[in-house]
């Protein structure tokens, strides 16, 4: 019923992360920061955050993936996501992008646009109104009116429409995940409904994504495995947490201490 | 003893935030942003922190409150929150106003006074020394000298004095909480001790009034059983929480938690 | 074996901290600023965050100790911390300062190369990798290459060479810590290894140190006894943390409910 091939990778992706712990340059938004430089740790990996156009380029020198995230976006940051992102193209760094909020203000949807146009992008991490909103040209109208209250069936053929036409991998989260290059589509199904009563677990998402990135070459299989892992997480933390409070912290400790077989038997992922 | 009316209005303010997830647009300060959106969340709103001037008017039009917090102040920041508020007060999205500092700093208190004359602003959430240093005029002299030291017996007067100057709702939280309109004056007795040893309880409380306030048209009523609910989640909490830590945590599970009977049980709103 | 002189003196800096609260003004980084904000209220300080040129010199003014932490960098906060540092220096008021990523980045050395030119630092905090990277001049052959993943005894040479040439007290963290001024040295034993993964611990060892500075007008004892007394927090606080979550929040619990004489018995200072 689940694809074990891809459990086992996920298991080996999170091993490779503990071993060679890669840099994870972040330019985020101020809301999550500290939570997701703590998962990316719970993860293995090393966090940095840096923003400043006079640093980026070098930062982002020395990392293994570089994440892009709109979500308290204002004017110097995009330059200096522009900035990053070419030196990261450059240097054949991995980028991220999560496009939070696009859709819901024009600064936020034309930023998203604009950093996919004039980047390189390996993966980009959203809700389905998020990524639907980055549609352009002949995709638009087909996505017009696809967004989060869709199923994931529904929601499927468009985002393969638009994977192609992005020329990215699209990762659309929800009660079901969905990955797609346009070519290959995986499903992951791990994840509990506490999760959205959490800041920043759509972004912490993306993070992960990118350690992943940094170990695996295949943006598809980076970002399933990194799903079915961060859900897995979820899954167990909500087992002890009477609240959202619990829960957020109890995710930290289910990250950190994840074992491989763990993450081999509950990875639920399909395609 | 308490007002049982109000205690009612509680539960039901907090039923309507659960059913409908208003959306609250926080302009907020770095320190507390994540509690903030966590704690809101946990009441069941939707928060959504944004503060570029290129978009704060764009989104505080699908907002149920906008909150202005002056915590981390800095000059593109206000005109943001003026941007914001004078689109707020056109789309009748109602305002509260956090004036964390005013009276520490020029800035600051010229900030929020600022903000007063230029804003309709439906409450504003302090500590009294902040509400006093609000003051002009008339109300200067009496208050002067009034701040967190005095009993809320001592402040009352002052206090209803102020909110009509003012011509806003002022909610003055401490040991006890006392919310004013000038006309009508309630005042709450739940809340912890242990909650001045968590940054940003203040800015919570101010940030759950705005939920309140997306559901009740009534800013002395919003902000009192906004209180009367935050004052009781920190009881519950604080019952089992051997330091700040756990406290902080403990308190995002009650707000979630909180059955509607047990709020209209345990408010302890006078007045 | 410990000193036990040292260790009274950081039960007794304790004490004064939690009787006199001290106002700890920050100029620090997005990521740590909840964190270091908490935990400077768990150990009985008051802190406040504010990065405004318009309102630095005046926030300065009230407070014990000024911290300044270069984590997540950009012009206008440069600006910011001379500002304030200058005028601290003006108010003898202690600054320490916490030169992340310094070595790592053009921006981030010459910014601490600066600070440290324009301002009279008290101590310095940082790991050997930081640290080591603000020599100059002649020390900058002899610590080439020393950096944290040497031993303590290889580094100790080197740092008493740096912290006369700086003129200032060194705080090297890392498994053993290392304090010097150039002329008396000491050792921390306490901490603990989970420490290394929660984000932003470096900093609220800063942080704390500047809580003991505002007390203690000798940089070396301030310096040498905040660390004992956050490593031992972190040791209590491993013993029933099963992951970096959890660890997280008993160590807000921990510096909270630390009581003097477990402080005193538990504290591990050589020299």
């Amino acid at each position: 019923m689940f694809n074990a091939d891809m459990a086992e990778k996920a298991a080996s992706n999170l091993a490779r992360i503990r071993l060679k712990k890669p840099l994870v340059h972040n330019i985020t938004n101020y809301v999550v920061m500290n939570y997701t430089a703590n998962a990316l740790l719970a993860c293995g990996a090393s966090p940095v955050m840096a923003h400043a156009a006079e640093e980026v380029e070098e930062m982002v020198s020395f990392a293994g993936a570089l994440v892009l995230n709109i979500g308290t976006l204002s004017l110097p940051w995009i330059d200096a996501m522009l900035k990053a992102g070419k030196k990261a193209n450059e240097l054949k760094v991995p980028v991220i992008l999560d496009p939070v909020g696009s859709g819901a203000t024009g600064l936020r949807t034309n930023t998203a646009k604009r950093l996919i146009q004039e980047l390189a992008i390996s993966v980009i991490r959203g809700n389905a109104s998020e990524i639907f909103s980055l549609a352009a040209g002949e995709s638009a109208a087909r996505t017009k009116g696809v967004d989060s209250v869709h199923s994931v069936d529904q929601v499927a053929g468009a985002a393969l429409t638009l994977a192609k036409e992005l020329r990215t991998t699209l990762a659309i989260t929800g009660a079901v995940d969905l990955i797609t290059d346009g070519q290959r589509t995986f499903r992951v199904m791990n994840g509990h409904k506490m999760m959205s009563n959490v800041t920043g677990t759509g972004c912490t998402a993306t993070a992960i994504t990118g350690a992943f990135l940094a170990v695996d070459p295949d943006p598809v299989v980076a970002a399933t495995t990194a799903l079915a892992y961060f859900g897995l997480a979820g899954e167990k933390s909500a087992e002890r947490a009477p609240g959202p409070g619990t829960f957020q912290i109890a995710l930290l400790d289910a990250l950190y201490g994840m074992r491989e077989e763990a993450l081999i038997a509950g990875a639920k992922i399909q395609g």
